[in-house]
């Protein structure tokens, strides 16, 4: 049942002994929203603890801070930032017939919560999050302002991206006011690297390929390259990889081919004003945003290549 | 003589016949505060023009939108985020003495102007300009609020930096709700590399040279390296390097040094807690901020780094 977020507070004002769970393979906005609202419900005297199916990163684990680990049993069962019941991961199968409240910003969702409060055009569920405990009249700290904080930084590129709205500043504005070292947290989250991922960021510019007359820019991760890194570079370092052929001056169309299975390649494409990636990825069977698309195509790497290139190379010169 | 914004609205508002000064080698911030406060004293009825002894980047030519190209002979000249009157560059000896009114955000001044409006909480220039203009009740439209946009978002590394503030979210809340393209502009302002930038990046994190454990990151960027890369990067793209060294996990030392002359080395440091760039620095007559540094050594490279290295790892190894 869809509510709004009168109601949700209405709920969590009502309800006791919570267990708040993050989607699998964990990002800044699902943790900052599952630790702060447990904090949130903390403060308010209640019972709240929080799981996830997979480790929370080191470079977030200051989140933790804004929680006093508690030992009960859950009553009132939680997801924030889970758009579908099956990226509970491995927690799926224990709580995913049992979830009473869902706290979501994802526009494409799977219903499976008794109740729903759901906002595509928040930047972040946790911009959600901080105005429902303005509802509930919530008393913040810095540790949970540090939390709900995270969510909007992360989920924005730090306020860089075309998500960001005047609310996720001024929700910013509101939070920075706690004491937190939001600068610091932003250096973790957003500048450090480790020296694996240095390697292979340089690795996949030496051997990224132009065409269309430098227009198109491709990075192909290969399942041998994977490996020649493995123990040097973490899982994460594997992500975030898609944005880099854009950033060279003058692409339009950044390409990464990344392998998934003996014969089985992941696309993502970035682009720019007029080349439409949804577009250029839905011949292929994919999908998602106007600039920033995915699809899947089967073969080897040669066939993925000549089924794909002829028609972004078209699509790029008829620009 | 020191004013304070209202003043300075009350001069913007009864003189006309405006020219607004950048400084020289202009960044965001200046260019961003020209064109705006430009587009403003435009808006509000009065002739107004902008200049800068340099040229202002491709990537920001946008901010020229704010502003309609005027003829006049100028009688009120203002600067904007001008530190000090030998900035203005080539324009000093024509305009240095017959500055009006100043208006900047920079700690460490010297006077230049009749009148000066200073506020160093301001994270930009721009955050000024934008109250400024409340103050004086002028009409913003979306290529103003682009331009103050863009010395926000540049100043504080896109919102990154410690010295953004809840005002400066909050400004960036109001100037967001004018409907110019933040996400196009910061992916222009942050993302885009030249291909030759890549290149020099590339470079230095091969030839990057790790002391202390890995606690210290050294990158060196002599004469012959600028020299090999003559051509093929902008001048620009030698800017904004001390910052890759300290991008490194582990690093808590981050050091750049770049040859400015035949037998001068300039230094720029980043650190993190509990290590002061500002305090090492100093050692060799030179300062800053606490985590962002730098001191100017004379010498070839061999005694630079004689000199330096053992200092640094003394201080690194007593954390």
């Amino acid at each position: 049942m869809l509510i709004d977020r009168q109601k949700a507070a209405e709920i969590l004002t009502e309800n006791d002994d919570f267990l708040i769970i993050s989607h699998a393979n964990p990002d800044g906005d699902t943790l900052g929203s599952a630790y702060g609202l447990c904090g949130i419900l903390q403060g308010m005297g209640k019972r709240a603890k929080t799981i996830c199916a997979d480790e929370v990163a080191p470079r977030m684990e200051y989140l933790k801070k804004a929680v006093i680990p508690q030992e009960f049993e859950e009553k009132c069962i939680v997801t924030v930032d889970v758009a579908d019941v099956k990226l509970l991961g491995a927690l799926e199968e224990k709580y995913g017939d049992n979830i009473y409240l869902a706290i979501d910003h994802h526009e494409s969702r799977k219903e499976f919560a008794r109740y729903t409060v759901v906002d595509s055009t928040a930047a972040a569920t946790c911009e959600m999050i901080f105005e429902i405990a303005q509802l509930m009249k919530a008393k913040l700290n810095s540790n949970i302002a540090a939390c709900l904080y995270t969510g909007l930084s992360t989920d924005t590129g730090c306020f860089k991206y075309s998500n960001t709205t005047s609310r996720t500043h001024n929700i910013a504005a509101s939070l920075i006011e706690y004491d937190f070292h939001h600068a610091e947290l932003n250096y973790k989250l957003f500048d450090v690297k480790t020296r694996g991922r240095i390697d292979l960021e340089m690795r996949l510019m030496r051997d990224m390929e132009f065409f269309c007359n430098d227009k198109i820019a491709l990075v192909t991760i290969t399942s041998e390259l994977m490996d020649e890194f493995q123990g040097r570079v973490d899982v994460e370092d594997f992500n975030g990889l898609a944005s880099m052929p854009r950033q060279v001056e003058g692409v339009i169309l950044g390409v990464t081919i990344k392998q998934k299975g003996e014969n089985v390649f992941k696309v993502s494409m970035r682009s720019e004003e007029p080349i439409t990636a949804a577009k250029l990825c839905s011949l292929f069977g994919g999908g998602g945003h106007a600039r920033a698309a995915g699809c899947t195509i089967n073969g080897n790497l040669e066939f993925v290549r000549a089924k794909l290139l002829p028609v972004l190379e078209k699509a790029v010169k008829s620009v």
